[in-house]
């Protein structure tokens, strides 16, 4: 049986462990540097920068979506960013997935939020078509950029 | 003489005369939905959904940069996202958009963020190639998704 479950400081090991296995399927496991602490610090003080659910199949946890407030200045109302959904291998085909997606749906109508958004890899056909049966709409014309690292510190050593 | 100041209160009027003229600029005129009331409650209460600084030029409002924090599960860390860019036609050339764009990276590393992100649109080229020669990184293999309005509701009541 299927529970949805907001995510508690205890949960942090497997939120990590979700985000590393999610950091391999997309090709980049040495990016995922997050420590258990960073997640303690940032998702479960006074101000948490992120929000967490907690898939749990037959008590089990085995899934995860992770997602934080963006704003839309075109509707003067947040929305909800979904960073990171994922489910262990073994217990796909469940609806799980899915289960978390509608979720967050409920979550943003329930908020009073404008959109509900995410990204996703363009080689993800699948998930795409998924996607797009659900109702979501490709993003085509908008171009997503991005600083960091050492690039970063140089853009703001510049004058 | 340029001056980058923090918004006020009292600047909702002036930010949302931008935000106008923004998504003008995006050939959306009709999508600024946002009124000065859901600006002041949202940027300005005890939980700001978004930030927000203004350019001034000669002490005069021309320009502003709207954002809020997202979050990388890969670093941990928070990010900046850089939502709104906007200099009015009049006072382009001087410089001021880059020094919006500059004042946040600087912001990102002052508060330990671990990313500057932001979207332009594919047929934007200038901007492109202005924010590829500041160091930034088009997210090429990324493909933006959102739900919203009818589709939002509709998605929230599916099982």
């Amino acid at each position: 049986m299927l529970v949805i479950r907001a995510a508690q400081p205890d949960d942090v090991g497997t939120i990590l462990k979700l985000i590393r296995a999610l950091a391999e399927y997309e090709h980049e496991p040495k990016a995922a540097l997050a420590t258990e602490q960073d997640l303690l610090r940032d998702g479960f003080g006074a101000e948490p920068k992120f929000r967490c659910v907690i898939a749990e199949w037959d008590g089990a946890p085995v899934g995860f979506a992770l997602y934080f407030y963006n704003y839309s200045t075109w509707k003067g109302r947040p929305g909800i960013y979904l960073e990171d959904l994922f489910v262990w291998p073994e217990y796909r085909g469940k609806g799980i997935g899915k289960a978390l997606l509608l979720h967050l749906a409920r979550t943003a109508v329930v908020e009073n939020c404008g959109r509900y958004e995410w990204q996703v890899l363009d080689w993800n056909t699948p998930a795409i078509e998924f996607y797009e049966g659900l109702g979501a709409k490709r993003m085509k014309e908008w171009l997503p950029m991005r600083v960091e690292g050492k690039a970063l510190l140089e853009l703001a050593r510049k004058s």
